[in-house]
């Protein structure tokens, strides 16, 4: 195991993490609250000490960089980050307890957005704006960023992209993965001040909507209000839904859209597909809470609200959609398993790989009819090695696994059999809000400290879709190498 | 198409169905109710006039039987043995709904035992013996009893076989299929004649000792009283979870102990995974229940009894589990969707099919970090080609997909998303109870009639395991053979 070159890795991403609490703290400064900067300024020593001490002993690391090493270092990376990027929240004495700190801090990393905040409004901007900030970060990734802004070289490059981002496959924007990396964040800062510009032309404060657009374009869902987005204007709502929408799109679309190939970037059979859900979801939806809203637009952009916020795995809320008829609710369920684009911010199965399984049923449907043909899979007009759809039916079960697992873990605290499936699923997907005891109005606040670290692994598995941290957790992986 | 070939099989499978229903029509004139024996001859006659049109028709059938004549036969010969055997309950006026009395025979045939009867006790015995018969029948399959009692022929055999047993592959027995079902049927009269010794000489009654047997050899659960097995003595619990588990285990396990190959059948891979989660599940609900019951040997048995029911697919009850803690209705959610071994007259997604999934996962994340190796699995020291691995994986695919379809469509209802999983679960893996408006102490009685359809679906896709109704209902399968 390249040791050093993990510690290297892990190094910057915590320098990093420093740079990126800056504005959080000045904003704090600002605002008037010495004792919210000083616990940013402690925070900031340690962060800074332990990041250069490890980029200090990596610095000249030598060795090749495997699968291995990324997956390690990817995972390091996210819990060092979460570790350390948890105590301004701790040492400001806004969340008292360490455990709920790091829950927050991973849900705002990992973009679930799942909060153990019984009363949002009352902590400090300064803090708002970190844990906001945190979604956006995580949404195209640590590393990602990592790899645009430094010069990694080659196997750093492809193994660490593999393991953060999301997806059944990587890497088919470029050859070039530095390049790639520039590109995806190049889009994803421009995609973000578009969406703050239509919220600002909305009237909507300067903070909230930058709150908003970063975790919109993580597709978190940390809100700043109590009622997330319930009391904003229509308007803003419906940009949110649009918005969101946007960012749960692959990214291969729009550098599609960028190289003017129109045609193959519409034809997309995975942007068909995330497309069709949301119409059929919101429709089904729309006709199911008819009769709970007064106006046929207000019922349209409810249901349109909460299927884009669900199905791209944000998580913000316009009502409380735990009122809402059983079948809205299985939608919504529904939609929480599924998730967005592989190669978006969003989290859950992803629709590549929903269109990957259905393909590969199809065949075994048709196979066993006539078992002496030999079929190949295709998507967009490409076939699809055994390989992908072998390891897309592997994730299939990992996923299943770790649901079922955790969701008998967190039944231990004894909340109702809805709230436990939707917690998990909603932390698991990375979405936020869940059923019940955890809807959209209320918090995690009520679980237990051993059920919220259970939560908060299952956000980090999820988040990195489980193999880099069974990896890191795995007796094999360390057995070997030491 | 061979139509001609499916009428003959389907012909035959209806003429067998009158003979079944003998016994029932005898104890109900027995017991004095002409009108329940009147609608037992009515039903008969139609059963005879329908099964014999359909074998004279097609009795001199020729041309070849491929593995799409075998689904289409074996889904119809179920839905017709289904269609027609529920009469008896809807002429003698005990069920009046034809949905219903359909709902409960499809219960019945598929093993499943959800009823919706809200008073089972008025129910006439000789209605009650064909419903318990019908589990026997459905259990081990109607279409290997048709085998293992008429030659059928080479094609026949393979592709009726295929198309009705459970688990990932079939036909390991012996390579003479016609032998195979007659060994099968063999060993299945012989373990429940032992299993009614075993109920009678604990000093049940006669009447209640058949159906019990009848119910716990096919995996059903129908029970005769409105407490299911609360009433029955301990010794007769215990002896129910004895043999709920004995049949709940591969069927070739039995053939290799009756060959005295003992070291290969307690080494089999399936039937220590399935005893392994009999006995983590057991303690793991006894120690969660341990507060609700007077002794440890109270807490113990009824832990074992409801394990025993719920993997095994049967459904009978010694306690409302409805009223358990969250984390012991979390792990029988989590058996519903296991289910027994392969080749066994339980349900679910099959103790085999779980190991294959699992081997692929660890196959998948050891490949990721070491790409270039190539990896066979194995079960039981012998590898598994990669079209069933890709087979099993696409089961699953179709499970979900089914499962939340359904789980969709019963929504509408509006009962609790507790209920809705919970029934979609216990119908489409064939157990019978589920939780709150569904629970052990309840019937399906409340569920609209477009939900019972659907609930009366999932029972027969379960059974069937998916893709014979999928072929059924396919355009494919018509477009090219009318």
């Amino acid at each position: 195991m390249n040791f050093k070159g993990i510690a290297r890795i892990v190094g910057i991403a915590l320098l990093l993490e420093a740079c990126f609490m800056l504005p959080g703290m000045l904003l704090s400064l600002w605002d008037g609250e010495p004792d919210v900067a000083l616990a940013y300024l402690a925070t900031e020593v340690i962060v800074l000490a332990v990041g250069g001490a490890l980029f200090l002993w990596g610095r000249n690391a030598r060795g090749a960089f495997y699968e291995q090493e990324g997956f390690v270092a990817t995972s390091l990376s996210w819990i060092a980050l979460s570790v350390l990027g948890c105590l301004p929240f701790v040492f400001s004495g806004q969340i008292p307890s360490y455990v709920d700190a790091l829950f927050e801090m991973v849900s705002g990393f990992t973009t679930t957005g799942a909060s153990i905040l019984t009363d949002v409004e009352a902590m400090s901007r300064g803090l708002l704006l970190w844990r906001s900030a945190s979604h956006w970060i995580g949404g195209m990734g640590i590393l990602v960023f990592l790899l645009a802004v430094t010069p990694a070289g080659g196997g750093y490059t492809m193994h660490l992209l593999r393991a953060e981002s999301p997806g059944p496959s990587v890497g088919k924007l470029t050859p070039r993965m530095g390049q790639t990396t520039k590109i995806l964040y190049g889009m994803y800062i421009v995609l973000t001040i578009v969406n703050l510009l239509f919220l600002l032309a909305g009237g909507m404060p300067m903070f909230d909507a930058v709150c908003t657009a970063l975790g919109t374009a993580g597709t978190g869902g940390f809100g700043i209000k109590a009622d997330s987005m319930a009391s904003y204007s229509p308007y803003i709502q419906n940009v949110t839904t649009v918005f969101m929408l946007i960012f749960g799109v692959n990214f291969t679309v729009y550098y599609m859209i960028v190289l003017r190939r129109f045609s193959a970037a519409l034809m997309d059979e995975e942007l068909r597909l995330y497309l069709g859900v949301f119409a059929l979801s919101t429709a089904g939806i729309a006709w199911n809470i008819r009769s709970m809203y007064a106006t046929l637009e207000e019922t349209v952009r409810h249901a349109a609200f909460q299927v884009s916020t669900i199905m791209t795995t944000t998580g913000y809320a316009t009502t409380d959609f735990d009122l809402w008829p059983s079948f809205s609710k299985g939608i919504l369920l529904m939609l929480m398993l599924l998730g967005a684009c592989a190669g978006s911010t969003g989290g859950g199965l992803k629709m590549a790989r929903v269109l990957l399984l259905m393909k590969n049923l199809h065949r075994s449907v048709r196979r066993s009819l006539h078992p002496n043909t030999v079929r190949v899979v295709k998507v967009n007009g490409e076939p699809v090695s055994e390989w992908v759809l072998s390891n897309a039916n592997a994730y299939v079960t990992a996923y299943c696994v770790m649901l079922m697992g955790s969701y008998l873990l967190v039944s231990l605290d004894g909340f109702s059999i809805e709230a436990n499936i939707s917690a998990v699923f909603s932390c698991f997907n990375n979405i936020g809000p869940g059923f019940a005891e955890v809807g959209p109005t209320l918090s995690f606040a009520g679980y237990s400290a051993f059920s919220k670290i259970i939560l908060t692994l299952d956000m980090l598995f999820g988040r990195l879709e489980i193999f880099p941290m069974l990896v890191l957790f795995s007796r094999h992986t360390w057995k070997r190498s030491l």
